[in-house]
């Protein structure tokens, strides 16, 4: 894949980051940073959890969903917006747009598990079904947007959303702060690596002494292996994984420009790793994760950062996972 | 069951609450007062839940235990502390003693779950088992704290452990006016009723306007009972619940007494409930929440708060599940 040129003036920068946080007060919630002293004692090193399961919406998303739409003026607002996503950012998006009376209309797979059509409706959301083997989902969002002069919200590569996103870094480094807590390392799930890309913002701008890492599955490690090559790679495809938060086929063009310049590395870890983690964080930390959100957490219990970081904060991303799915964590 | 008299000066008193608040600072997690815009919508109310199985020791025990143990001499810190628990409050005692460099027994069944034994061990504290078929829990700690000159913690019916507890309602009452809410009616789960005591002491002084509700597992609503009856009454021998940190036959002396004068009566949920309620903090909050601690949880789902108040705030007080009966409950 070529690595087209990026124009830094494209790139958010810390400045965005701290104009989103301001944005998202009293719309955002202010998740905890959760440990276990018991966990600690076991890992031999401090391991700090963002928990944005408690987020609303149950995931990350929302900060940089709401982040994009709020500063979207009066007559955009009512055109609404267009989202293709089957997840997590779908909810984001409508949950922001029902809070900022906007239509949102979210473009599905007809496939889609029940619960997550039924949820971003929950939020007021129209839902448009498209056939996964047939339609292009960017095309349909395309066609939506197009007739109704709507605006069409990417998952990762925008600016505001990468902003938005970094806001649960600078709350990772104020909640630290506050304890007194230096962070060696810190990671995030990774998949157009927009999480990552604002964090790594607020990172080397506010705490330049943490190693900032981002967290993949196994067989999408599309960052890590572009990290290291120096350019944008897309992962093999045929890999599959039940991180289904975690499946972009390769990094964002803004996002890969500001996480090639900012992050230390990519660490990987199995799908058994994540439900592993998932079985930790509910015996440990009372926290439901979904499994694309426990990969950074996984990576930590695994040991694999380098350098034997003393102080590591890692963020749970999401918690939107089937009863079915956790059970057999649970199980495992 | 008598009711015997209690003195005022025997009770602990807001100012206690208070006092309690300012040494568990820096101690305690200031854990969230979460709530789901989804829920919220299909309940046709707005339920805030106070999250204290992101607590330290994974429930509000910890408060309650670390505001008595802090109060302790240097001499009487040197000698220890005993409790006797098969749950959360020997994991809240060990801790808090933990932190505070004091050595700690804990007096549980010999056939406790052994995760359980596990954990408390994890805080260091000495674990001494006993049978319990032919053995009295309160003899062999009495034995033991004379032996050692050692400090007796109970699980609820003393003034320090009530007032530590109840600041959980202090930070409820704040995170809600931090939002602007007014809290039409309240409850937390109640065995021996220290938490309730605790918190109605708080309500009672700064949210006079709150109802406030004790919430028990069915065949254990000895609080009802007492609340309705004027005195204190014990639940009929062989009920059962799966709400092992609810099983308590009769409540407190002291916590009776202020129960007795603040609460507007007590709720009642079945074990089918506090599982679906488990279901319901999975799905909705991605929180883990134990049966015992998702009673007063399944008594607002249910609709049992009386007069339907549009705001209700409930605790969910502890975490501390085995995943095998967890897997059961989403099951369900």
């Amino acid at each position: 894949m070529s690595s087209s040129t990026v124009a830094d003036a494209d790139l958010p920068t810390f400045a965005d980051v701290v104009a989103a946080a301001d944005r998202l007060k009293g719309q955002a919630i202010v998740t905890p940073l959760v440990e276990s002293s018991a966990l600690n004692k076991r890992l031999g090193f401090r391991l700090l959890v963002k928990a944005e399961p408690l987020q609303r919406t149950g995931s990350f998303k929302f900060r940089g969903a709401f982040n994009r739409l709020v500063q979207l003026d009066e007559a955009a607002r009512r055109r609404g917006v267009v989202a293709f996503s089957s997840g997590n950012h779908a909810q984001g998006v409508a949950a922001a747009a029902e809070i900022l009376g906007m239509p949102a209309t979210i473009v599905m797979p007809a496939d889609a598990p029940a619960i997550k059509l039924a949820n971003t409706r929950g939020y007021g959301a129209e839902v448009v079904t498209y056939d996964r083997w047939t339609e292009d989902r960017e095309a349909v969002a395309a066609r939506i947007a197009a007739e109704r002069g709507a605006t069409i919200v990417k998952p990762y590569d925008e600016r505001d959303i990468i902003a938005g996103q970094g806001t649960a870094a600078l709350e990772i480094i104020a909640q630290a702060a506050e304890r007194g807590i230096a962070i060696d390392a810190m990671a995030a799930n990774s998949s157009g690596g927009g999480l990552i890309a604002g964090c790594a913002l607020a990172f080397a701008a506010r705490s330049p002494v943490t190693k900032v890492y981002c967290a993949e599955p196994t067989g999408f490690d599309d960052h890590a292996r572009s990290l290291a090559a120096g350019s944008r790679v897309a992962n093999t495809p045929g890999a599959t994984s039940i991180c289904d938060a975690l499946l972009a086929a390769t990094p964002g063009r803004l996002t890969f420009e500001i996480n090639r310049r900012h992050l230390a590395g990519g660490l990987v870890a199995s799908d058994a790793e994540a439900k592993r983690a998932m079985a930790v964080a509910f015996n440990e930390l009372k926290l439901v994760v979904e499994p694309g959100g426990a990969i950074a957490l996984a990576a930590a219990l695994e040991g694999r950062f380098p350098g034997q970081p003393r102080t590591v904060a890692v963020i749970a991303s999401g918690g939107n996972v089937d009863p079915a799915l956790f059970r057999e964590a649970l199980a495992a």
